[in-house]
């Protein structure tokens, strides 16, 4: 968490942090900020000092309300700076970073941090190196940067963001599963009340206009898929697809506080009316899996093993999975989990691989997500729940929610 | 426009571009993919060729909807890479990037594109550059890019694309105005039909609604501000505050197509039941101003000349500018305009610097969107239209709205 921050850049023998970007949907940066209106900003945190904060005069406004300590963008004369590099607008911006380095004291090892445009930075940042030869700009890898490391594990503020967004989308959800009970049925397809197919683009209507009532947003989108659809993991569903009774739909909804704030991240698996034979015992494969996996849990363990134990408990089921062949597209064929914070996908990492030494630690707020998933056959399963590593060590889903397959239609 | 990318690469003396990123929320991605969810992917555009797209092997379904000619990423054996990367997995990236290149037939001059995280990919490419160091790997200027430029100018698609969501923009605007006209009024102020004030916050709660019933979203916020706020181009407006009559309130709207397509950018500026005679005064200073300037917008010419002349006119109506005041937070303190399209800030730039080379093309679509603030005497204006110079050079309001100041307020 934030509190960890001088020792964790001090273990990686980082002397400064530089992020830049605007503040909304920009994780890194909204860390420090919080959600205010800033379209362009650099802050600067350098071991041991409290954060400072550059900004374009026209938000100073927005700046003030971080209540950070900052510095206005407009100090540094731009057309004197443009001059000096000589019409090179990159090069201009280097001999600002220049200044603010030397203002704020930033020297040594400064990893590099921002979701920017990558050309003109990429540019900027080649200048500024060639300026001062003494700094070393840092490329962090993603899975292992000082910042994903703080984030990795939230404090009590951040647990209440992200519950609270939380609740929001598993009362959307509910809200979706009355919309969709309440419906007639003719030919086993879902019918609205002017006599039309229900389709899968008007029920993501319904979820962004739900999900706007609760102050969130969806700004990686939302997968309902139904059939063949369900068995292809990152299918969003075909919006003019109707809604058949027995198919599985699955629904992976992965909102955020408006604005870019913090995610949540919940799936369930529906077939409305009744579901087939196949379909049920998969199902039953996949929940068994979720309370096994969920019980073996454990912190300061690493991560990657309950992925390899998610695929020996699959396996074991008969179902083929990515551990023995990563190329398989039927059974289980993606990661048992992720982080989940600012970003819906952050550290850390279930990744199999050797590589990952993530561990799970308290403070931790951790996706489960086991699925089946069998396009041929014409369905897919997943179960997800968001939950939070308590100091303890205990879990805890943050929003309960049921996890019943079937959703019996209410409508005569 | 895309019919112009290869001239003007060959212009720029490149040879290919790389863009990289997820296709929402990413426009020089979404430029080439449409608006698909894609979470990672990487295009290759090299001169004279057509577009190659490489996607993640869970997203294949969705890579399939971009109609791009298209190459699986799991071509490329991770975990092989991974080892020969000595488990760096940015140097694992690059090895895979060179493998890409070779696929593609990338060689000379390569200009980075792509919303991203900012270190890894600096890290990554900074591996590239000494793995192909016969490649230059070219990072352009964000006023100057070879995209940038391309997407200065829009096609008839595009152009339903904005008109389409410019539609949905005003009619909200028209929406919100009835919504607070609609209100009781006690001691100035707006009230619920549960005697509380009306906030901002309530009132951008209803905007976010209105947006997302008609499948817009806007994820760089709203803003509407009212009082000393207005008088702050850039303050989005405080949440608690209440809504007084005769007070100047700035609404700026600027939402996209649902998952980051092209956004509308418009601004109206109203009193509540009457108008104060200082702000009357300036409200006309503005207005005069929009159409002299608007009547004088000619194509083919450089763009920076209606900024000049934006100024030109205030000053001679006795407002400080940031002509000759670069620093000014009083009178007209931004500039007149800027493309809007998959960005709602994009080229051509208004600026006013010399450096400042953009002509205004036929085909561009650009605000016109004069304003004063005042914020020491409580009011800022501001009047903004997007407007498309048609291919025969004149002017069009993409879509109509009331430039009238005063809403009267129709509650008993």
């Amino acid at each position: 968490m934030k509190s960890d921050l001088d020792h964790l850049m001090e273990e990686a023998s980082l002397d400064a942090l530089l992020v830049n970007g605007p503040a909304l949907h920009n994780p890194n940066m909204s860390y420090f900020t919080g959600l205010v209106h800033l379209s362009y900003a650099d802050l600067f945190k350098v071991r041991g000092l409290p954060p400072v904060l550059f900004y374009q005069p026209m938000e100073r406004d927005e700046a003030a309300l971080t209540g950070l300590k900052r510095i206005n963008l407009q100090d540094y004369d731009a057309r004197a700076l443009l001059k000096e590099a000589g019409g090179d607008r990159n090069k201009a911006l280097a001999l600002r970073y220049q200044r603010m380095f030397q203002d704020v004291g930033v020297h040594g090892r400064v990893a590099l941090y921002g979701h920017v445009s990558f050309g003109p930075m990429f540019a900027v940042m080649q200048y500024l190196q060639e300026l001062l030869p003494e700094v070393e700009l840092v490329g962090e890898s993603k899975l292992s940067s000082v910042l994903i490391r703080a984030r990795m594990t939230k404090d009590e503020d951040e647990i209440d963001h992200i519950r609270n967004i939380g609740k929001a989308t598993v009362a959307v959800v509910g809200e979706v599963a009355d919309f969709l009970a309440s419906h007639k049925v003719h030919n086993k397809v879902l019918i609205t009340p002017d006599d039309k197919p229900l389709t899968i683009g008007e029920v993501k209507q319904y979820i962004n206009l739900r999900l706007a009532m609760r102050g969130a947003e969806n700004p990686e989108g939302t997968i309902f898929a139904i059939g063949n659809d369900a068995g292809v993991p990152h299918s969003t569903g075909n919006n003019a697809d109707p809604i058949e009774l027995g198919k599985t739909i699955v629904f992976d909804i992965f909102p955020c506080e408006a604005g870019g704030g913090y995610f949540y991240d919940f799936t369930r698996t529906w077939c409305l009316g009744y579901a087939p034979d196949d379909v049920l015992q998969a199902y039953e494969d996949v929940y068994d899996v979720y309370h096994t996996v969920s019980a073996a849990i454990k912190p300061h363990t690493p991560c990657r093993q309950y992925q390899i134990l998610t695929c020996e408990q699959f396996e074991a089921k008969g179902h083929p999975t990515v551990l023995h062949n990563p190329k398989t597209t039927d059974g289980y064929v993606h990661s048992l989990a992720h982080g989940v914070g600012l970003d819906v996908h952050e550290g850390p990492s279930f990744h199999s691989e050797e590589i990952n030494n993530d561990q799970l630690l308290p403070g931790s707020v951790i996706t489960i997500e086991p699925g089946l998933y069998y396009p041929k056959r014409g369905y897919g399963i997943r179960i997800e729940d968001t939950v939070w590593v308590r100091p303890d060590g205990s879990l805890e889903i943050l929003v309960d929610f049921s996890k019943d397959l079937v959703i019996q239609m209410s409508a005569k």
